[in-house]
């Protein structure tokens, strides 16, 4: 179907929003008035940029406090919508929004709201325009869809129809299901938009927190079949009021928006996008790093073997168990220090998942080949990790690991099985959009998001796994814009006996994270742990916590550069991320820090 | 009355919370579980420490999920509340506070719960140590303080009492007058929290929204009037859960929220500050800058003389009927460009202004004093601007216009008569505390705030002013920290013919914002306005205005370093500050920008 956006949905002046809209791939737009009002452009040039853009002008928005007014009131609406109609055909927009009115003064009378829509969709009529009539959820009289559709029907003009908006219909609870009883040409316009689950002030809600359809708490998708099954075949389009995209960069959430509507499409059932080709585990982590000797020590004191160097770039390769590390020193060691820049997920069909990738709109990465590599496709996550579909010693596929020349060093490790999750910090603008991505792109499941306390301000993080738990994402955010850059990231690594693998750590030489005693104590009360078993996660800097299934036990190496690692030991089914301890860590952290 | 502070109102690791309240004066402190937990002192270091400090710990909390539960669970929880108490007696906190239960098991049985506490409370007095229960507003069976207190009533425990909290009962829109009723003996501890009203889950409202006293929409001082006639004498405490003083520097936050306490016991009666010496105008605004030809430019194309300068500093007065503009280019002139530094306030007493603005925790600034000057007290402003307390040219108090040698220079000006407000840019953690500084230090009155789209974000605008609009300051806040030590700071002159002075202001060589056509086009259609009149203000960019007073004219000048000039004439008691066209303004300045 066709795909618009609203430009109240994108930072900076209007023509930057149109820009990125097209480029984004969209459509058409919404042209939102006080964007054209801000303009330096006169009507005609926008027009003109427009069809330039290749994007058509879907909606022209929004004229409010129109209707069941009195009538010196409603002859002083009719001679500014008149106004507005001349300044639409100048524009080339033939579809208007008329909010229902939230003024003191409207009365509550479908039969005078209905003979004045009348009047001024016959005003409308003589300039080719169509109105669409929309319940606000807050409107004085009229806040719902059905009531909206009653003064329309009764109203009963050919240029008079309905726009539908998900969230002014789902956010107040209505049952979206009688709208397949509208004919479907009666609706004129269809604005997606989900939102969280926050329970707060409707209008506060909707002007502050919306977000793209598969990012929030409604049911947008079950809204859009209802929408379809009436018979609607206007644009998709999306009119989302957030208070973080009116400050993001606008190319990037056109980008994601476009992406909410091609999965909307297809969990809907009217697009297919080539299908989700779901990871089956991490075949790697990739360090970057300018400064070897920390890493690779560390590594070697978490019982790492360096396995294999790559025949044509300065990366090695660390195993132990099915846990991979790669530590890349090459010209990508741009940046300071040592810093996680990208993952290999173990894939069944590599090819699929990176087609899937492209069809969603993830950036394609330009491929760093050296003659004879193993072909291997890579996408760049929202927070701009590189992500590899991969296969790893796999008889049908060539494996990734045939770059690396063995270098014949074996070692037992200490316990190691594999890398249990991986925790990023998001961009502070982008923290939904990497949900979506990570469910829409790599078909994983977002949990809840928590919020965890760090001693300068509320972290907020939010799960994203595969159904069998081989796939674990952690997404992080810090309390305010620019701390991505600095916040550090974690690589997770199971074990089966952490105590054993901790102090196989310790002794090596490697330094875990310490606790404060406190901390033990009140372990003691709240679990009755026996003094033996909490004295020795003390000692070591193990931290404890139980969930509906099983229990955590889970300790923390000191930070290189950015990136710190954890050891974790999941028993019976445990299936968190230890986030009630995350308080006592980040503390911790800032402590050592000093 | 005794001044208190929970932790978890102020950011940083534990000794940084304690040392921050101590130094703004607070009595004593509550201690937050967690915060103990993430400290590496040990409870008898932080009893040290406190004492140390010269804070007592009023309270040690919470303990949650206690009551009216199954006797296995109960029993479980004796045992870790015992734990706690004998924490408690190592810390030398003698209250603690158990929360109504939020768990799933907990049963609707009040006669359980009274048991329980009961229990509690014995095993709480062999350690002597006292329990406060609290009512929280999302309790699972008891969410208000009457029933807590029946509860408590039945349950009979010498050591067993209540904790009052504005926010849970204020919240919930309980009638605080009943808490007359209850012993005040019994009341065991005051927690005091203002929230804005935000009609938002009562839960997310309270972990994430609330503020200090008289910083929201709460009746905070009649609830405490209540508590107070009930015979409470225990300590006034704050609790504050909010995402922005977490991120907040402690010493600015605990200073903040003592000058809340102060405000708040001024207005239940309990503690007279000296009283507020409300100004009557402003003197003048003073403009520190490293570049002072374009300041002097743009000064004199607006029609002010340079009609003094100062006998001992490099400072210049600028006149215009009774608006006066200082340009300092002296040694304070260490940041880039032109700033708003300093204001002086047209005092009826200044002294006393000083005296009041100092009891109330302003920070007093160094005189920058030479010899033979008029003597000025000035105090800092939150966000850094000095506030002079002064007079000018009154017969009975020294002018401070004496400092300055006169240049002998007069002009007729360009019909400018006064400052008509001032628009400063507030750090994004103290927007609150800006507001309640200006309502408490200088008595003024604050508006309801306004969000205002900028292309980037939207801001957040709040008025205060004296009640005959001689004084009004716009505090303005950006989307992010960080964008107040950038964002510009503006300067609004009043005139009574806008059109002749911003003819004259062209005709001098001043550049006045360019506003875009198609915002004209709207006003024709919005206000009916003839195109005679409208056409006039395009010329010249001058935007229009109505509220239900009166209309309003203005226009802009051009941006010297961070500072610019708005002209403005108000007709008919119009009272805002043209805030709907504040985005026009905005995207324009953007624009001219590039």
């Amino acid at each position: 179907m066709r795909t618009s956006i609203a430009t109240v949905s994108l930072s900076g002046p209007l023509t930057e929003k149109l820009t990125a809209a097209a480029r984004a791939g969209f459509d058409g737009v919404e042209i939102f008035e006080n964007d054209l009002l801000t303009s330096p452009l006169t009507p005609e040039e926008i027009r003109t940029r427009c069809a330039d853009l290749g994007l058509t002008i879907d909606l022209y928005q929004p004229m409010r406090d129109i209707e069941a007014v009195p009538d010196d009131e409603f002859a002083r609406n009719l001679r500014r919508a008149e106004h507005k109609f001349r300044l639409m055909r100048r524009l080339g927009a033939d579809t208007v929004l008329v909010c229902s009115s939230v003024s003191p003064n409207a009365v509550d009378d479908d039969a005078l709201a209905a003979a004045q829509l009348r009047q001024l969709a016959g005003l409308a009529s003589e300039y080719d325009i169509r109105v669409a009539y929309e319940a606000l959820a807050w409107g004085r009289h009229v806040n719902t869809y059905d009531h909206a559709w009653r003064i329309v029907e009764a109203a009963d003009h050919p240029a008079l129809g309905l726009c539908l908006d998900s969230f002014h219909i789902l956010a107040r609870g209505s049952d979206p299901k009688a709208i397949e009883d509208i004919p479907g040409e009666k609706i004129y316009f269809l604005q997606l938009a989900d939102a969280p689950q926050l329970a707060m002030d409707v209008l506060q809600w909707s002007r502050h927190y919306r977000c793209f359809p598969g990012q929030g708490g409604l049911d947008v998708a079950g809204f859009l079949g209802h929408v379809l099954r009436a018979g609607y075949d206007g644009p998709l389009s999306l009119e989302i009021f957030n208070d973080v995209f009116r400050q993001a960069d606008a190319a990037t959430t056109a980008v994601d928006a476009l992406r909410s509507l091609l999965v909307l499409q297809e969990s809907t059932g009217v697009h297919a996008s080539p299908a989700p080709v779901v990871p089956t585990g991490v075949a790697f982590a990739e360090l970057v790093t300018t400064d070897v000797e920390p890493t690779a020590e560390l590594l070697t004191a978490l019982g790492f073997t360096r396995t294999g160097r790559h025949h044509g770039k300065p990366v090695d390769l660390w195993e132990q168990g099915e846990a991979r590390i790669l530590v890349n020193t090459g010209p990508a060691a741009r940046r300071d220090g040592t810093v996680l820049a990208a993952l290999g997920l173990e894939s069944p069909d590599p090819a699929a998942a990176a087609h899937r990738a492209e069809a969603l709109l993830a950036p394609v990465l330009p491929r760093r080949r050296t003659p004879g590599d193993v072909p291997l496709s890579s996408v760049a996550a929202p927070d701009g990790t590189a992500l590899f579909f991969c296969a790893t010693r796999r008889p049908e596929l060539p494996s990734w690991t045939e770059d690396f020349d063995p270098t014949g060093q074996e070692a037992d490790g200490h316990g190691i099985r594999h890398i249990d999750h991986l925790a990023l910090t998001q961009p502070w603008h982008q923290f939904d959009e990497a949900t979506l991505f990570h469910r829409g792109v790599l078909g994983l499941d977002a949990q809840d998001s928590v919020d965890v306390a760090d001693p300068y301000g509320l972290l907020r993080s939010r799960a994203v796994s595969t159904a069998d738990g081989s796939v674990r994402i952690a997404l992080g955010v810090g309390p305010g814009p620019g701390d991505d850059l600095v916040r550090p990231q974690h690589i997770a690594l199971a074990c089966d006996d952490l105590v054993t693998t901790a102090r196989r750590f310790s002794e090596a030489g490697g330094h875990l994270l310490s606790i404060p005693a406190n901390y033990y104590e009140d372990l003691a009360a709240r679990y009755g742990l026996p003094e033996e078993e909490w004295s020795v996660y003390q000692k070591l800097g193990i931290l404890y916590d139980r969930d509906a299934y099983g229990t955590l036990r889970h300790c923390y190496t000191r930070t290189v550069g950015r990136v710190f690692f954890e050891l974790v030991q999941r028993d019976g089914g445990y299936r968190g991320y230890g986030a009630p301890n995350a308080p006592v860590r980040l503390a911790a952290q800032r402590a050592a820090a000093y």
